[in-house]
């Protein structure tokens, strides 16, 4: 049998420890492309480039076939993957590993999970990893049996399984031997009480740095913020259709 | 009775005519205040801006009370605005109005939409405006009736409206006096055939710049494109939460 291809991309950029890792964890498993930013884009969310050129540079990365970096944003890097440097749609897309948690609405902004749903909108089975854990020299080891498992799990079951999701999958920051498993999740609701953090620069003029903790009343059983905290990795199938029916139902009966 | 509040961001900067278009159409029934990026954010989706600081200037604009600049994307406008600006949370934000369509798809990439929903996960309604017509001196009369009628129907009903909704409403580009009406709608499918064009610099290296045409099968009845065709502004009520309930139900039959 032929070997998958797996396309992988995150927003670490692409020397970031946990694409790394990620890329280590499949290369005997399949032929791997990396394209990836080649600088950090956290929190880009699906940003795309519209006002500027992108350039892509071949480069060389262990244990993939062939690699790139990408001046755009994860969402450019899958877009230019498919569309310019594979030839053929890839078995999967993965996303990561992330320095950090894309639980609950984090999954919002997450430049990992938007090009997670980029694939997703092509058709593709697409995963975003992230690792309970932003230090960037985080250690991984405990990511890779959750890695192998959903993605074994995703290409076994690739017919029957619903079709335009993306997965975010979150990975507790505990030893291998701790996690008890991984659970299906719904997204937990969540707030970043926002910390702003003013400061003023060397000619006394004021700027912000984007900071703040988050907070949550929704950390029940059946979210991914519940699962987490119970040692098991998280997996919410994630959809690009935002419409809220419930609402538009009951909007319905109002005129505007 | 104090007139309300309305916060106004977009994600075409500050300067541009469709901002001012939204701010002169309510300057009479509210107290109107600006936090709009400082330069072009378009396709910014909701991303944050988290490895640079954030400046904020003040500034003058037509029709507001305060009006304010700032270097990041329409999201961190609103988180700026809410969380450092606004003494009190505002009765309504407004995104807009966008020069050009964020129907269908095209709402995950949309900066204008981005600052909406992340309104909408403040717990306050928030509407994002597009115009379907991406020229800069675009013409935005046709704009006005729709942009009164749905901000006084949100403050009018303020208290029974579902809650955590960002509204994404979308105006064709024909006369006034041709426009059919307000339709509540879904999110069309659809997809970008992207087109990405490849030239070479004065070097001989290659960039790319993201096209494309839109492409769709879903433009049936219900879905904000086929009220558009037919003459009406659509209005499809957003949600954050990206769970697809429906493959979650039918994903908790396997274990990974």
């Amino acid at each position: 049998m032929n070997k998958p291809t797996i396309l992988i991309t995150n927003d670490d950029g692409i020397q970031a420890k946990g694409i790394y890792n990620l890329v280590s964890f499949l290369k005997e498993l399949a032929n791997i492309v990396v394209v990836a930013p080649s600088k950090a884009q956290s929190g880009q969310s699906m940003a795309i480039t519209i006002a500027d050129p992108l350039r892509v540079h071949k480069t060389s990365f262990d244990g993939a076939k062939q690699a790139f970096s990408c001046s755009g944003t994860p969402t450019d890097c899958v877009k230019i993957a498919i569309h310019e440097i594979l030839e053929e749609k890839p078995d999967l897309i993965l996303s990561g590993i992330n320095h950090g948690s894309n639980a609950s609405v984090n999954v919002n902004y997450s430049g990992t999970m938007g090009a997670a749903i980029e694939g997703s909108m092509e058709g593709i089975a697409s995963v975003g990893f992230s690792l309970l854990n932003h230090d960037p020299q985080a250690e991984f080891s405990m990511c890779e049996q959750i890695v192998k498992d959903v993605v074994q799990f995703l290409l076994k079951n690739k017919h029957s399984l619903p079709s335009h999701i993306a997965y975010n999958v979150n990975i507790p920051n505990i030893k291998a031997s701790e996690i008890k498993g991984i659970k299906w999740c719904r997204q937990a609701n969540g707030d970043w009480v926002e910390q702003l953090e003013k400061r003023f620069d060397g000619s006394n003029q004021a700027y912000y740095w984007l900071t703040g903790s988050f907070d949550t009343q929704d950390k029940i059983q059946g979210t991914d913020l519940f699962a987490l905290e119970q040692g098991f990795a998280s997996v919410v199938p994630i959809q690009y259709d935002l419409t809220n029916y419930k609402a538009l139902k009951a909007l319905e009966n109002y005129d505007i």
